[in-house]
């Protein structure tokens, strides 16, 4: 008897908490262009997330255990991130130190979506923190978009071809790397 | 008539929660250390401040306000932070995000101490960090000091000799740059 697999479950992860921002805008236009068996969820509890503490890493506060609970039910992992001053989002980066020593990150297949090709100092450091954290990169699935300066379509970055393609091949080589990583372990 | 120079306020800035962390430590050594006219207050509200929200920028939350007021008043700022997975501390990061638009380290005399020479990564990213915000970075009190693995006198820090004594020449540096500054806008 042959099952089906389970949907694949992929944690979408904005850097920036702003209204507009486009990257998270790019995250909800990758779960529109997500292939069917393909759930992308956004977690969107980052405001609430506490200063990390190395202190309380063995007694989390409830936000934070409660993101790494979203990360270890996951998946995979995208992520879209503004740069702020030549640097990675600190919220971002506060939110991936609280699971530095608890490792839900490990092995874990994540992309890294680019929304401002001309940012590349804080993707190079983004790059490098996941690496120390033994997250799998996905190099196919990790773009960068031309959103800057763009006037999108009425229905968004879904509807703009020369967005949404490249997003949705994105998406798709997250996925094949998330089933290839399940292969290899069934 | 001769004026008196008020004191130098520095604001000194960890980037560590941890209640044992040697960069607040370090931090606290430097205020013990400081000479006569310089006052070293150490910033204690990190843990209030909340997730950087570029909506707020121009109206931000009293924690943010305060941090900014706290920087603008200070003369000059000493910071000293680890280094998480090859990163800036997040929560250190995040604070400085709430003033990257504000603007009150833009010219204001910032020193860096390293208290893991062995980390180098987030030490560099930071400052890259602090010149893109245009802040004033003085070489000379920005040191690295080899504490990792030391067993320190009972009185602490301070009462190393090989600890105390570049720390005492860093605050010196920094104490100096700033009133140079002073002079050469009086």
């Amino acid at each position: 008897m042959r099952v089906e697999n389970p949907p694949l479950l992929i944690l979408a992860i904005s850097g920036s908490l702003r209204r507009g921002s486009s990257n998270t805008a790019v995250l909800r236009a990758a779960g529109e262009l997500a292939p069917a068996g393909v759930e992308i969820a956004l977690y969107d509890a980052m405001a609430s997330l506490p200063a990390f503490n190395p202190d309380l890493d063995d007694n989390p506060p409830p936000a934070a255990a409660e993101f790494r609970a979203a990360l270890q039910a996951a998946d995979g992992v995208l992520i879209s991130s503004p740069e702020y001053a030549h640097g990675v989002s600190g919220m971002l980066k506060n939110a991936l130190d609280w699971v530095v020593g608890s490792s839900e990150l490990v092995d874990k297949p994540v992309a890294l979506i680019n929304a401002s090709p001309r940012a590349t100092i804080a993707q190079a450091a983004l790059c490098e923190t996941l690496t120390t954290m033994s997250a799998a990169l996905v190099s196919e699935a990790s773009i960068a978009l031309p959103l800057l300066g763009r006037v999108l379509p009425p229905g968004g970055i879904a509807a703009d071809p020369e967005i949404a393609g490249p997003l949705r091949v994105a998406v798709q080589a997250l996925a094949s790397a998330i089933q290839a990583r399940r292969a290899g372990v069934t």
